[in-house]
């Protein structure tokens, strides 16, 4: 990307934002590596690697991003370019970390990013000797509450990842194998307005059975249930996921009666988010529907995880997560139940908090389609 | 990947050996998160979510998996189930860091993986009250030296690269955009043996002056320098990563002479390699013959890195490195020139130390192709 989605005023507002709640949290600075909270500062996408990408914020210190010198072409197309942030450049050869510790000056309290990897987390540390701690709680005050230009983003992915579940029926049918059933909705993920496939999951039969299931050559077989949960960034790099559970021809009863209460707990979980209520009452929701059905046992994981710049992120739909939600939180509820080596059944929402409840940005038919 | 690409005995040869490394070290265990050390210790693969999976290693512990419970039937399906390791399993609300506590037992120094993000890090550090150290001088030693089916497999991977370089000139041609053209490498690169693509930079004209210019939609001109470099995984994880220099019909005397010079450079890098010489010698020769030919201040980055089940490990062939070779060894040897504005080469091969020199893995044509 050398276009930013947003103004350079956007990201302006964010690094403010970002270094009044480090004041608040009583953190004298904070260092960012590549991951969604760079590209949430400042628009520079792209992973960790082994050379030091870094940037630093405090109540105090002037933004400074320690780089690479051959990354310094791609660094300046970003808003750190556009809001001609101090750069701190270095060549191979060179120790980064002094650069880090000349941009910080004196502290006692310093917080890094999530995504920052212990290659480059445990030299910091020694380098400012103090023991870091995580700016997690600082930066997802600023993450977690999106903006209106954020939910547009959120929306336009929901609706391009909702074209590709209406289009599903197309591709799955029994005698093909998950393989390329997924192949023909990763390109229509790219073909609905997605710049990148983030994942594609096909679990047919017993596969569904394994939430982390991706695909597998397994040919899909007529009475399977397939779970099939896509997504992918749009052009700006927010993200969709979305999970439909299709069945190829007729399901047997029990599992059709059993996706109907799934069906049923995720409305209730939808129903259930809104903005003063607890992040565990939410999944509490959800879970309680299938917990009365005698389907407590099969919902292995939580309802829900955060979304914007990454995939994952907070707030987490989780039991014993007492964050109260707030609006312009963004966040999946995505309740499933699994049948180790017989068949499992997924649906998953994005849904964004309004003033008084929730909009769901998914609508693509909930039940179970069959094909 | 369901089935893995070496014996389960291969596996348990490496955990005994990290084990023993530990042990020399002074650690008294080792915490490896998803990521290379953890493919290439147990042939989990996979990147670091925010639910912790972890092996726990050490001199006097029994090797223990904590992973989340959903992970479970993937994580049985590695070395992990083969050789029967301890598993410690954990679901969403439940602190995995007090699993990994009680795996770790006693103890005063504990590394952790390279990969291990700052999510992971600090909490483990609280929980431990430890500081962290890294354990990457006792996992390179492992993973630095390539075993003889290591070879074979990065044997399979040039080669498959190889065969990718020789139909280049099938898509670059004037009039094409960069990424066209790269759409067409990313496909081949599946087709010649690949399982994954890595990454493909196609860099012409003034983008190939970036060493990490990707793609763009620049359209291609007759007269440009073009830098191809790409890369994949083979089917057993392990990777591929060359670059070759192409011209758009005829060069300019003066790059055609500089490119000449770097493909000297690069010559000279892969005579100096052999075991026993540092890995700076091996950098240095590549650096002198341009700066005697005055392009020094235009070779921007390192000689080279490690390559293996990542695409950048130890040993980095690098100023101030002074790492000895050693048989086994395995990296790439890739100078590049940059003239911003204008154009940029780059020549790179991945090289095998053998007893008394070097294999080079890469033996598609160096010299400037004219397509």
């Amino acid at each position: 990307m050398s276009t930013l989605p947003f103004p350079a005023s956007v990201y302006a507002a964010r690094l403010d934002r970002a270094a009044a709640l480090a004041a608040e949290a009583g953190l004298d600075a904070i260092i960012v590596g590549p991951g969604p909270d760079l590209q949430y500062l400042v628009g520079v996408e792209g992973d960790t690697i082994e050379r030091l990408t870094a940037l630093v914020i405090g109540p105090a210190l002037a933004p400074t991003v320690v780089v690479p010198r051959m990354e310094l072409a791609k660094v300046r197309t970003t808003a750190v370019g556009a809001l001609e942030l101090r750069l701190s450049d270095w060549v191979d050869g060179e120790n980064p970390y002094d650069l880090v510790a000349a941009a910080v000056g004196d502290v006692t309290r310093v917080g890094v990013s999530d995504a920052l990897p212990a290659l480059h987390v445990v030299p910091l540390g020694e380098r400012l000797d103090v023991r870091l701690e995580l700016a997690t709680p600082v930066l997802r005050e600023s993450r977690m509450i999106k903006d209106a230009e954020e939910i547009i983003e959120l929306r336009r992915a929901g609706s391009a990842i909702d074209a590709v579940h209406r289009r599903v029926p197309e591709w799955l049918r029994a005698g093909r194998t998950e393989r390329e059933v997924a192949a023909d909705i990763a390109d229509a993920i790219v073909a609905e307005g997605h710049r990148t496939v983030e994942f594609v999951i096909v679990g047919s039969g017993p596969n569904g059975a394994d939430p982390h299931h991706e695909v597998s050559d397994r040919v899909i077989e007529q009475g399977d249930i397939v779970v099939v949960d896509i997504g992918g960034a749009v052009p700006s790099g927010y993200n969709s996921d979305s999970t439909r559970t299709y069945v190829v021809g007729e399901p047997a009863p029990e599992a059709a009666e059993r996706i109907a209460v799934l069906v049923r707990a995720q409305q209730a979980a939808v129903d259930a988010a809104r903005p003063g209520v607890a992040a565990s009452e939410v999944d509490a929701a959800a879970r309680d529907v299938l917990t009365a059905a005698g389907l407590g046992e099969a919902f292995l994981h939580r309802t829900g995880h955060g979304i914007g710049v990454s995939v994952h992120e907070e707030p987490y739909i989780a039991p014993g997560n007492d964050l109260v939600l707030r609006e312009g939180m963004a966040f999946s509820i995505e309740p499933g139940i699994y049948f180790p080596g017989a068949w499992g059944a997924r649906i998953e929402d994005i849904v964004v908090m309004t003033a008084d409840g929730c909009e769901r940005l998914n609508v693509a038919p909930h039940a179970l389609t069959s094909v």
